[in-house]
């Protein structure tokens, strides 16, 4: 059974799944926002669409509309005030629960269709996604553009892959013939189908609305599951403008548009309302513990897919390139403010301190190296607007205003004027040290630009400490720095015990807070920062299930 | 990276991974128990290693071991006292863990490899477990020989066969080269490796002790996790021959044994110990819904893959061919005096009767027509002692005694005295009618030859009440009888829904309770019934996790 829009996509879908296969570099969506690539009007007409947002009504045509609400803040300090519907969830789930059968019926190839269209509309609405995704989340543009554009689509993209590459492998029917020996054959005709467990909730994050959310959006829809998606209260936008895009391509198909439903709530028991809702079998969710704790705890009739908080790390143990190494490390602490869940918090150095090819650098030397690398990379303040962004919410400007409580200061933030948005909160990583005692300093995520260089007492111990970092706290990235083969192997041993990826020598254009889909599993899924990975086969395959049925046949 | 027992074992598993693709009939492990097959002294010899174990010290040398235990006591009548070792719960996962690093280090082509040698050596000794089966449980020779041996192992052969479509599929390692326009590209190396999530625990049940146990120890031993099997109390000879021969394979190979134990236990609180061990991370579970529910409440830290209870039913709404269907119906009944968790517990019959090629028959007349065919069937004691088995368990006959009280007996259980066997509990089914109304009476599972043609207004309710069964109650298995497309349809649309395996107008050798590996999907993992499907995807694919590590190369 095949699709008009599985063919019109099915060369981009057999080179993901070439890609997911082979997992070099590879995406179909282009990361540079360039006219040349998206059109020479794109640029403005991505501008315009998105201002046309701001201070209307975001309508969406969805069941159970009780009103409309408008909470979104702009860490850039402009008005957004997009007003989106609010809607009763047990009408969201009534109408997703009754779409969910014509969805089943067009089959595995049709469903992927369906996805592969909306992501390639998703694609050419990059830049108008990019400066809803910039101005709700306080990300810079190129980022805004990248992560929040192409790359959240190669995320959509890899899920719908591996649920692609899952659900072809189930044949649709077969004729089973058993033999009995001098007697005729036990013969029969099976046929297999694909069925969705039931509902999706998404639940996305403040920081990425679009690259958290896509993975479990699309993983969950392409295996036959209506999704709601509920966004982040001041990161709205981009997840209104997906959903939009998705009903639209749904409509056009003939499909019922409930299949992608927004819901946006006004208060946190509807949030929880849905979430146990004994018809919502799948939950994905990106944020803070206590609430991902609390839908482990009581969502029970679902399955969840939860990316939580995490304490990622850095063992420098040698460099063969102290500058290029410092200058990495700088990059990485300064992106987004460190507003990243990949952002690397605890750097652990020995305290006799590290041998670089720039002679011996003693634990201070390293700690105020790494603060005059951020201090000069940050020092233009073009660059260091464009890099940092703004500070997303109140409690990230809270913590940078508290750092010096946990250490000693080696690089205090600073405010900075945004030369475009004169009310952006735009900050400065803030760097400090601590002794490998202080674990309660360091040994808890504290999100936003607040990174320790810690003390600790050789290289073996740096080891050692990571590991029970990560298998405690959790991680989603750990790097180290050494030019000696056997803390390469410690390390690597150490991050296959406790499950987490792990970074090496990076002193180039690759930073350890980022990850590439196709290649780069995000999360390993076996710490306590995630219990899942962008994306796995274990993230789509019990998101199905096969019912069969049986008849004999002569 | 490859190992001499997936070479030899090659082409058994590439036709394996073929097979669960093509889900048509195939089988290395033949299911006749024939001299010719399994050589000519196999008879003989299985029964001379069987004999051999009786009364004597089983032993394992396994760490920890505080005592012998013998508590298994056979439905046939025969004394077994065989001695296995009790060893200290923390002694089996300290040991455990060690063993875990060397089974990743071989990779998954050497894990593989060693299941396949493991299933090849059970294979082999299927005589010998054959009657360990058989006097355990109180199965009948053949069933104990077919589901016992070669089905058992076909079951864990396709759960390699999944594992390893699954772990092939993740590159060993990949060179990421992003283009960087007129610049050099972005060049890394990325190693992937597999790793297991932790100890796996299989608790396995009183009346299939290798067949439900099979799938998730080899399922978990592929995926690279150590297995700690923990037999039912009374079924213990037929795991404990397994995990000996596995560890033979595994100390052969300089591998650490302690990756296959033996967990007999005499206290249940040693049991939830190891089920709540934070070092557990993952359960197979098949029994009752109690100390299943337990489990999911409890076990937190681990994946739970649970069969327990469930209410299986056929609607009958008309036949072709009325003789055959009765006959089968009768054998499925009869067939290890329904012990089985696929048998059929409630036939769903319109109040109006139904329409068949021997002319209309009422409700009264199909009751009727089906008590006396399984009368007929059972009437020679050879065939009924060998169809019918030995009740396993005194809650089981317990309820055959009690079933008067449920519902108008159509056929009553009589006691047969085995012509082998003197002290065999030997039972013949009971069968009773009820209304639709009696939901207490039929709409809890009954475990045991005890079963209900139900009255129903008519076709329409009873497709709708097979529906509400296994939504509220959960089954493995549902079927329907019917010459009318709109009724199968409907029965289709409705199993779909409620996510069961459907099994339509069976009047020939194949039987609703029946399930054959790499073909049919043993419970659809949708339903109370069972949250796990022997094998899918979804039964491996989250049992390991991938690593990563990258690095720049030039």
């Amino acid at each position: 059974m095949t699709h008009p829009l599985y063919e019109k996509h099915q060369a981009t879908l057999d080179a993901a799944v070439a890609a997911i296969r082979g997992r070099g570099y590879w995406t179909p969506y282009p990361e540079m926002p360039s006219p040349r690539i998206y059109g020479e009007t794109a640029v403005d007409d991505g501008k315009k669409a998105f201002e046309n947002h701001l201070g209307k009504d975001f309508a969406l045509t969805q069941p159970g509309q009780s009103g409309w609400t408008a909470p979104e803040r702009s860490p850039y300090g402009i008005e957004l005030n997009v007003r989106y519907p609010v809607c009763e969830p047990e009408a969201l789930v009534m109408a997703a629960q009754q779409a969910m059968e014509g969805w089943r019926q067009i089959g595995a190839a049709g469903r992927v269709g369906v996805c592969l269209e909306i992501l390639d509309r998703l694609n050419k609405r990059s830049f108008e996604i990019a400066h809803a995704v910039m101005m709700t989340t306080g990300q810079g543009w190129m980022m805004a553009f990248q992560a929040g554009g192409p790359h959240a689509q190669d995320r959509g993209l890899e899920a719908v892959a591996y649920a692609w590459d899952e659900m072809s492998r189930v044949p649709a029917e077969t004729v089973w013939e058993k033999p009995q020996g001098k007697n005729p054959p036990l013969k029969m005709r099976k046929h297999y189908e694909i069925v969705g467990r039931g509902i999706a909730l998404v639940v996305g994050c403040g920081t990425f609305p679009t690259w958290n959310t896509y993975p479990g959006l699309f993983a969950a829809l392409a295996t036959g599951n209506p999704v709601i998606v509920k966004p982040h209260g001041n990161a709205i936008l981009p997840a209104a403008i997906t959903v939009r895009i998705a009903r639209e391509v749904l409509a056009e198909q003939g499909l019922d548009a409930n299949l992608v439903s927004l819901a946006v709530v006004e208060k946190r028991t509807d949030t929880q309302a849905l979430a146990t809702h004994p018809a919502v079998k799948s939950i994905d969710f990106t944020g803070g513990n206590v609430f991902g704790q609390w839908l482990i705890d009581n969502a029970r009739q679902a399955q969840v897919y939860a990316e939580l908080a995490g304490v990622n790390n850095v063992v420098i143990e040698s460099t063969g390139n102290y500058k290029a190494m410092l200058r990495n490390l700088a990059f990485t602490l300064s992106l987004y403010s460190g507003q990243m869940c990949t952002t690397t918090q605890a750097i652990l150095v020995p305290a006799g301190g590290i041998d670089t090819d720039q002679g011996h650098k003693s634990f201070d030397d390293v700690a105020a190296d790494l603060g005059a690398a951020i201090d000069k990379f940050l020092s233009d303040t073009n660059t260091a607007a464009a890099v940092l962004g703004a500070i997303q919410s109140d409690d990230t400007l809270r913590r940078i205003a508290e750092a010096g409580e946990y250490g000693s200061v080696v690089l205090a933030s600073k405010k900075i004027d945004h030369p475009d948005f004169p009310k952006a909160e735009v900050r400065t990583p803030v760097l400090l040290t601590c002794e490998a005692s202080a674990e309660k300093s360091y040994m808890e995520e504290r999100f936003g630009p607040i990174s320790f260089v810690v003390r600790v007492a050789d290289a073996a111990t740096a080891v050692m400490l990571s590991e029970r970092i990560v298998r405690q706290h959790g991680a989603l990235t750990v790097g180290v720095y050494s030019t000696k083969p056997e803390i390469i192997d410690a390390m690597t041993n150490a991050t296959l015990r406790a499950g987490v990826a792990l970074s090496i020598n990076l002193d180039g254009g690759v930073f350890v807070n980022q990850s590439a889909a196709f290649s780069d599993y995000h999360g390993v899924g076996m710490n306590p920062a995630a219990n899942a990975s962008y994306s796995d086969s274990a993230f789509v395959a019990n998101r199905f299930r096969v019912v069969q049925r049986r008849y004999h046949v002569e």
